[in-house]
């Protein structure tokens, strides 16, 4: 076989590398972070970390930086010899941090919240150094073993359905996905191929493509457009279902668009429930939706990202109440239950479902791998192949939480955005603008689009704290989100008096 | 709005949440785990580290346990109560290592390397504590702009074509994935969406289910399995191009493939091109392929996942010749360059193609977003929303090694490549099996596939090392691949001593 090469591709002759003995041995000499140094400067990193963390408050939350700014501090390439460690970390302060949007200081209300504790940060570190790539049970056991478990864990703080449970010989069970967008592809793509495949079932002269211009799946109009770009990656048509007053996809706009496209030949397959949208963290009606999709025999997936983490208290969890309709359940853990990002929890009743949906043959993968209750091969259960060993952060943070824990974390950042909401409410010019159920808070000063976008935009420059707007209808609404872990009632006083004096400036220009 | 909730959904009403004050200050008191507690406990998670990696080598590199080991080992939900950081770092020993398959062994030669570098653990450690979730430019500046920077300086330690460089004000540029399996599937889509909006532009009444029906995407027969998952989750056709004697992709075999689809009626538009294939490090001939994607009009995607960091040394270069033909190139420097996974570098020459890919009306969103040289959205460019703040690892690991102490690691390891090599040659039992070229030995026994699974069985039961087999056509192959950062001549020496006595073993087994 040697020798045969292609003529246009020159072999790599065996004299060539053994020339390179003396290059290796200066790799010894110019490289040293071994062992002893690496314990020396993670030390340090360690320091660093919670100095960042202790001191964050004292950063501007936005950064004031002009795009471009960094490639202007920076070498145009790499160095050709290496750098000394004291280089590097002096950089820190000097190139990446004046760029940094802190997510993490207590004036931060932007978006949602992102995940941060002290134990995800040790069991990442260890997830780190152990270094495996979990793609199937043998590629590291305890990787995949202790991702079952602890999704089992997790389903039981929600209170999910028994059918979601891997348990030890459940058909259903959970895998952590690296976010919510990743998860609602994932739904929809086992959704399409199940569908399908019961469609040539009955009709076997029906092609792929054909009954893929039929199929049709169906969300909120308030739904996260990661829904919509799901639909666009998996080549089916998506319709947005018109919510109702309170922003919520209800049962007759649904069976309305289902009647409609049914009449027209179109084949209704899959619908996404939004718990918590994005915009407003407002509600789809599950109760009604769920039975309706169970008729239809429709796949029905639910997309809690953030909301989720919430249905730990028993106090919030009849916002779950329906989930034993769903196929699919997704929360995203790294915003609001301090497991740091990448970790988005998903559970569906019937693994085969997603176990089959990325292949042509099933049964021949069906022979090859046991996805049984013991072996589970997660590389099947996702879009990418490799997968890092993300469930010791849960692990380390729900033992150091305990259940307790994270229900008061959760009811602290409730009752901090109910504050804030009734700051708001005290003062005449604002108003609230959708009903305030978990952390955040929607309102504007009542007036035109253009006032609140000048607030919004004097708030913003000033750089104390950080918001984010959205599009309610036809308004343009201010967001407070509870996001910071190390966020006081303190800091919510005083971000309310900040947007109050500007919101007065801001008025009084306009009088003027 | 308010109290015109569904019927169906209870209202959270006002008074609940003011009774969580004293679950709040009981959150204090049982969770201990502030920077201070983080200072000690993640200095001890350092040397844990380095205890961890110092010693790897005298911990088996294969798990001894059954599958669902893990299950029986810890409670079936989590606690209600915080325990102690002590009982959880006491379970690392006892319920976690026991069930790792440890990737970084020196004894480790499966699959392919997954890189593990102290550098990039420290810059991981930064990144968690940042935990910014870099989706567009003002989620966090820094993010993104140390992502584009390093992406051009890793381009050009590859000497990639100028147009795959973001540069100031270039069309191209790069991105870091999350796995190559993803880089497949988002440039199998975005040329998806470039060809059905050149065929609709020239017949508005081809409907996209009509034309995905007709598209073909090609690939070689020896590619990896996540090509033909691409094609299946974007609904497309893919075909396998059977390799030569080589195992490599040539002109011939794709013409003769691209001319029977044409001719009956097939619209070709993607190619993967496959740089050092999983089962063997085989190269398709990417100088042959390259014109003909070219002179059709068809995508090419090159995918190097593993060899692509070879090419930073200019003797390995020339294996990438050809890369100005392609459209996406895509490497994981989370293999083989010493960032820790996940870390898959794709560069496209143009971006807009990336950035239109998953938007239904491209030309709002090119008003509403300037993708320019300057305010990149990376979440445009990839599947998830989501993304860490991962050039933080390429940075210091560029830093730290330099181009020249990176150039020194890979020699290194195809050195002790060839090494082996030579050790099976003196061997007239084995058979090298396909040209070692880089970090990858294919060999077996001369004789059955039968006895080489015999063989494999036994390395893999005695746990001395780990390897995994291929298939290379009929042929039942042992891979032996360089795979840790601290394996040396005598690690390589010791393993070929061990194979070779079981094969002794087996063999003698056999006659009797």
């Amino acid at each position: 076989m040697q020798g045969q090469r292609n003529a246009s591709v020159p072999s790599c002759s065996l004299q060539s590398w053994t020339e390179w003995t003396c290059e290796e041995s200066k790799f010894q000499t110019i490289f040293n972070m071994d062992s002893r140094e690496f314990r020396r400067r993670g030390k340090e990193m360690v320091d660093y970390i919670a100095d960042y963390l202790d001191g964050i408050e004292g950063r501007p939350v936005y950064p004031d930086v002009e795009p471009g700014y960094l490639r202007a501090l920076i070498p145009t390439t790499a160095p050709q010899e290496p750098e000394t460690y004291e280089d590097i970390i002096r950089d820190i302060e000097k190139i990446i941090m004046p760029g940094v949007t802190h997510w993490h200081s207590p004036y931060f209300f932007a978006y949602f919240p992102t995940a941060s504790s002290y134990p995800a940060m040790l069991a990442d570190m260890l997830c780190g150094a152990i270094g495996c790539i979990g793609f199937s049970w043998a590629a590291s056991p305890a990787c995949t073993e202790l991702e079952t478990v602890m999704m089992d864990w997790l389903g039981k703080m929600l209170e999910l359905p028994e059918a979601f449970l891997a348990g030890r010989a459940g058909e259903g069970g959970g895998v952590i996905q690296g976010s919510a967008s990743e998860a609602t592809l994932v739904a929809l793509l086992a959704a399409r191929t199940k569908m399908i495949r019961q469609l040539q079932a009955a009709s076997p002269e029906l092609t792929q493509a054909a009954l893929m211009e039929k199929l049709v799946a169906y969300t909120s109009d308030q739904a996260h457009s990661s829904v919509e770009r799901a639909g666009l990656i998996g080549g089916v048509k998506i319709k947005a279902i018109p919510s109702d007053g309170n922003y919520s996809m209800r049962a007759a706009a649904l069976r309305e668009a289902l009647e409609r496209d049914k009449a027209a030949g179109l084949i209704p397959f899959f619908v996404v429930v939004t718990l918590g949208t994005t915009s407003c963290c407002s509600f789809d009606n599950l109760l009604e939706v769920g039975p309706i999709c169970n008729q239809e025999g429709v796949w029905l997936h639910i997309d809690a990202a953030y909301a989720g983490s919430a249905f730990i208290c028993p106090e919030f969890r009849y916002l779950l109440n329906g989930v034993e309709f769903a196929d699919s359940f997704n929360f995203n853990p790294h915003k609001w239950l301090l497991v740091n990002f990448d970790c988005s929890a998903m559970w569906v009743k019937k693994r085969t479902d997603l176990t089959e949906a990325f292949n042509m043959d099933p049964v021949y993968l069906r022979h090859s791998h046991q996805d049984s209750g013991l072996i589970t091969d997660y590389r099947h259960w996702q879009i990418p192949l490799g997968r890092r060993f993300r469930s010791l952060k849960m692990w380390f943070v729900f033992r150091m939480y305990g259940v307790k824990g994270l229900q008061a974390y959760i009811r602290k950042h409730v009752k901090l955005s109910h504050e804030f909401e009734s700051l708001v409410r005290q003062d005449p010019r604002f108003e609230i603008c959708t009903e305030v159920i978990l952390g955040l808070v929607c309102f504007r000063l009542k007036g035109s689009n253009q006032l609140n976008e000048t607030l919004l935009q004097r708030i913003n420059s000033a750089k104390k704290i950080h918001l984010v707007p959205c599009r309610l209808r036809d308004k343009f609404v201010l967001r407070f989100a509870v996001c910071s872990r190390t966020v006081e009632s303190a800091h919510v006083q005083l971000a309310w008096e900040h947007i109050r004096d500007l919101a007065s400036s801001v008025l009084r220009a306009e009088k003027e």
